[in-house]
C-alpha cells in the first residue's frame, strides 16, 4: 500500500505562496512524514528549523514533535537552538523508546542544551545558532522590537503532518514559536496531546497536527480532544460539523480560556481521519486564523491548497481520500 | 474560613520519616501552598529543589508547577539548575498570565536559563547549581553510576500539594526527576494535565497532585483524566473504587503503555474532592508505589500519614476533612 503524507504550513497568514512549499514537501518526502517536515524546516518561510521566529533577545528557539500510533509513542525536543533539523531528533527520541533498553525510562521530552548533546551522541551533526536565522526572520525582529508597545500580531504560524501507511498513522510538528516570545519559552509542541495525537482504534486510525497560539493549544490538550471525539464519531454525520462543535466547545468557549485576550484563541491545522472498515478515509482542514495553507499526497496523486478566511470565523474542508489511499 | 493544604512527599520509598517533613510544611504553610512546597524543596529528604536526583553526568535539573482554579491558570518551569525555589517561579508564570499585560501571550512554559533570567528580573536570587546539590544525592548518585548496568530501581519520589479555600482550588509540584535521567529531560510536572490539576465547576472544586513515574503520568494526561472522571462522579458511590477503576483502566492498563516496561508503570499522590452543595469534602491519598507519605492541615487540625504497600498493589485511603474545611 502507497503511504499517505499530508502537511501544513501553519494557520496564519502567510505572504509567500506556502501551499507550493508543502506540495513540494509531500511530493519529495516518498511517503516519509519526518523527510516531508525537514523540507519544510529547511524552508526559510516557514517557521520553523531555518528562518524560526526570533525570541525578544534575537535567537533561534525551536521546538518539534512526533507521534506515531505503532506503540503510541511520542517524542520531542524544545528549545533547541544547534538543530538543523529538529523533528529528525524528535522522532529519534520516540524510536528510542519502541527499540531502547527497556530497563530504564527513556526520556520524551528533551530541552536546551540537553537535547542537542543527545542528538550529537547519536550522530547529529550541530550547526552554528546564526545559521538557523534567516534574512526575513531577522528583519521581522527588528520591526517588531521597535513597535512592541503598540504591536497586536503576533506571528504564530508553524509547519505540521499527517501520515497514514498500512493502518498506522503518524503527526509530526516543528514550530519557531511565537515571534518575540520569553526565552526559554516551551510551546504546544512538546506537550503531549497539544500539538500532535496520532492514534489506532479497531478499524480507525486518526492522526491531528495543529498550529497556532501554542500556550491555548497546549491548556486545552486540542489535538488530543480533537481525536477522542473522532473516535467516537457516527460516519453518517458530517466531519466538518463535529470538528466545528468540538473546535467551539473545547477551544474557543473553553472554561479553561475564559481568563484569556480572546483575540489570541486562533488556531488550525490537519485532522487525517481513516476508518478502514468502512473505507472512510478523509482529511479535514480548519482554522480561525486567515489562512492556513497545505498539501497531500498518496496514491500518485497530489494535492495544494490555500483556505482563506476573511472574517476570522471557523472555516473547514473536507478532502475525500478515495483516491489517495488505496484500501486493496 | 481557613484554608486547607495537603502535601506528600512523593510516591516511592522513604528511608527518612518523611510524614514529619510534611507535617511541619503543613503546618508552617499558613495557608499557602507555595509556602508548604517551598518548605519541602529546601529539605534534604526529598527529591525537589535542594537533595534533588541528579541528572547522568552529575547536575540537579529541577522543574516545578503551579495550577490554580482561579482563572485556570497553569504555570511551570523545568531544567533548572539556578533556582532555589523552583515553585516560587512557576507560581508567577502562573499568576502573571492573570494580571499581567493581556496584550501579548504570556508563557505557561519556561525551561532552562530562559526561564532562570525571567526570574532574576523579577527579583528572584538565582543560586549556585552545586548548593542545591545534597550529600545524600551526591552519595546516591555515584552508588548509581557505579552499578547502572543491572539497575532496576529509580527514585521516582517527588512532591506535590493541594489546596483549598473559599471555594477555589490549587495544586503545585516540585520535582528533581529520576535519578541519572538524561540532561534536557522534562518530566511530568512541566506536562499541562500530566502531575497537577486544579479545577472549580459549578459546586465542585477538585485539585490532584501526582508523584512517580514521569514520562507515564504525562503520556496518560493522568492528573486531568482523574479530575475529570471525579466531576461526574455520584458521590452516593465510593470514591476509592471510582479513583482505583480511573488509575487502572487509564494508568496502569493504559493503551498508551502497552508497549512499555510495566515494572515503571507506578505512580500515587493526593486528590482533594470538595462539594460544597452536599457540603462533602474527601482527601483521598494512593498508590502502586511501595509508600506515600503525607499530611495536612486545615481549620487548626493537623494529620500525618505513612501509606504502605508490601505487595505493590494498588493501596487508597480517604480522609474525610469536615473537622478541616468549615463550610459556614
Amino acid at each position: 500500500m502507497c503511504a499517505f503524507v499530508a502537511v501544513h504550513a501553519g494557520a496564519g497568514t502567510h505572504s509567500h505562496k506556502t501551499e507550493d512549499v508543502c506540495l513540494k514537501a509531500v511530493c519529495k518526502s516518498k511517503g516519509d512524514i519526518i523527510e516531508a517536515v525537514k523540507e519544510l524546516e529547511n524552508d526559510f518561510r516557514t517557521n520553523c528549523g531555518f528562518g524560526s521566529n526570533l525570541t525578544f533577545g534575537g535567537h533561534v528557539e525551536c521546538e518539534a514533535a512526533f507521534a506515531s500510533s505503532e506503540g503510541h509513542v511520542f517524542g520531542a525536543v524544545g528549545v533547541v537552538s544547534r538543530l538543523r533539523n529538529p523533528i529528525e531528533v524528535a522522532a529519534m527520541v520516540a524510536k528510542e523508546q519502541l527499540c531502547g533498553d527497556k530497563k530504564f525510562v527513556l526520556p520524551t521530552v528533551l530541552v536546551g542544551k540537553g537535547a542537542e548533546d543527545w542528538a550529537q551522541k547519536r550522530g547529529i551533526t550541530l550547526c552554528d545558532p546564526k545559521s538557523l536565522i534567516s534574512k526575513r526572520s531577522q528583519q521581522q525582529w527588528q520591526e517588531a522590537r521597535e513597535i512592541v508597545k503598540d504591536w497586536e500580531k503576533e506571528t504564530m504560524d508553524t509547519v505540521g503532518a499527517v501520515s497514514y501507511e498500512n493502518g498506522g498513522c503518524n503527526a509530526a510538528c516543528s514550530s519557531g514559536g511565537i515571534i518575540l516570545k520569553a526565552e526559554g519559552r516551551l510551546g504546544h509542541t512538546v506537550q503531549i496531546g497539544g500539538a500532535i495525537w496520532a492514534d489506532q482504534r479497531d478499524s480507525r486510525s486518526i492522526a491531528v497536527a495543529l498550529s497556532g497560539c501554542g500556550e491555548y493549544i497546549a491548556q486545552t490538550l486540542l489535538a488530543k480532544t480533537l481525536a477522542e471525539t473522532l473516535f467516537s464519531w457516527n460516519c453518517e454525520d458530517v466531519i466538518l460539523d463535529k470538528i466545528n462543535h468540538v473546535f467551539d466547545a473545547a477551544f474557543v468557549h473553553s472554561p479553561y480560556l475564559q481568563t484569556r485576550n480572546k483575540k489570541h484563541v486562533l488556531a488550525g491545522g490537519l485532522v487525517l481521519f481513516v476508518d478502514r472498515e468502512s473505507r472512510c478515509a478523509e482529511l479535514v482542514s480548519f482554522h480561525n486564523t486567515m489562512e492556513l495553507t497545505f498539501a497531500f499526497f498518496g496514491n500518485g496523486n497530489k494535492m495544494k491548497y490555500r483556505s482563506r478566511s476573511f472574517s476570522s470565523d471557523f472555516i473547514a474542508h473536507s478532502f475525500s481520500l478515495r483516491d489517495y489511499i488505496n484500501f486493496f
